[in-house]
């Protein structure tokens, strides 16, 4: 594995929006935001572009967390419920699959404590060539 | 039509991103980021959250122009290139059907002025009820 | 639960396909197919259609397993490895969550019995209103 | 371009389908099924796979038009409205983009001659590697 935190910590959108790094392990994550006045779409909830950021995020980690350079290579997201500004939002991504450098991951985003589902996310990874 | 202007100045999370309005249409969007340092990934590119978050903005603004609240049901996003910290990136979001209370629209992200495909996103809008 | 073994017999097109219902259970379904020549498609390899129409299957039945008419509302299918004719081909369809009328189920595609896998299906599932 | 018409006649699953193949051109097809009895689903409607299977096809023949054998990497289908038995369908593949080895093909399929949008459906493909 690499070194999750210092890899969260290099992660500059994820630290610009706030997003916290609860737990990790290899091909999982679990992170969490408390969504901030600017983080609001146009109709008094979060923005769905905050909540994909989120779980992206958590995919993200989830995916690098074997130390190989891995990218997204698309994701699909399901809006379930709204979210506003100021509930915490966690995710948790899990691995699905992983076949070559090829891989997919599932994250649940929720609110906390409640546990409301407000998104399922699925995210297919490509790890990089050597160079 | 709403008023397209007012509608993306309200939207919190588009403006704390940065992106510049440049031209609407009933069922279509055109916008613009030019990606900050506080938008990069861990891999030294622009994060993927903050390219969809370009996208579904558009595609919020095409999918809200006709005057009915209308919300983001699911989306898709395709990676296909990457894009760097200070690279200008636009957003066009083009109506594919509307039928009932459902919609589909499509955003191509492009970096300008080369006109390089980014990412192909799709999202799948859904209208409120009247309340 | 319905008679998920009578609603089985009932779909035509799986019927037709050769389908084979080999378990099931709330929320779950495991069946499989023994690809004929005539479910190749034109490169050697067998059908996308087909392998979706298996997958797809496995969906239906899981998510209708509760006794509401229910119908898939989008899926998505990703590719992972080819089969070919011939190929006994399993699809375990597992529930990923079940909110109000939505659903989510995940399928995986797999030979048997090397258990390759051949596709990763996510299908979105709404229960039909009660009329 | 290849010879659509002989591409087409050698796919197995879509003859036995019935499927028929009413127009082409570079990056795009044209094709029809009237679905039949053993096209149909447990609740006497169209079988989504059968949908899939004719959306599929119709990608299939767009992005091999040009000459190099390509596969579907994904695909997304999202159902819109239900078709039944005897019904005529027709699906309109197009190209969105392509770029190096990866293409985005979008297929509308309707009910025929009442242009009745049943589904949409976006593929990606990807090109094999010259052996």
């Amino acid at each position: 594995m690499i070194d999750v935190t210092a890899f969260f910590a290099a992660d500059r959108a994820a630290q610009a929006a706030g997003i916290e790094l609860l737990a990790f392990g290899p091909g999982s994550a679990h992170i969490a935001l408390t969504v901030r006045p600017d983080q609001g779409n146009g109709l008094d909830g979060v923005h769905g572009g905050v909540v994909f950021l989120l779980a992206d995020t958590a995919f993200g980690l989830a995916c690098n967390s074997y130390g190989r350079p891995t990218v997204a290579r698309s994701c699909q997201i399901e809006f379930l419920a709204g979210a506003t500004i100021g509930d915490r939002l966690e995710a948790r991504a899990t691995e699905r699959m992983r076949s070559g450098r090829n891989g997919i991951y599932d994250v649940a985003v929720m609110t906390a404590p409640d546990g409301l589902l407000i998104a399922e996310f699925r995210g297919n990874s490509r790890e990089l060539r050597p160079t």
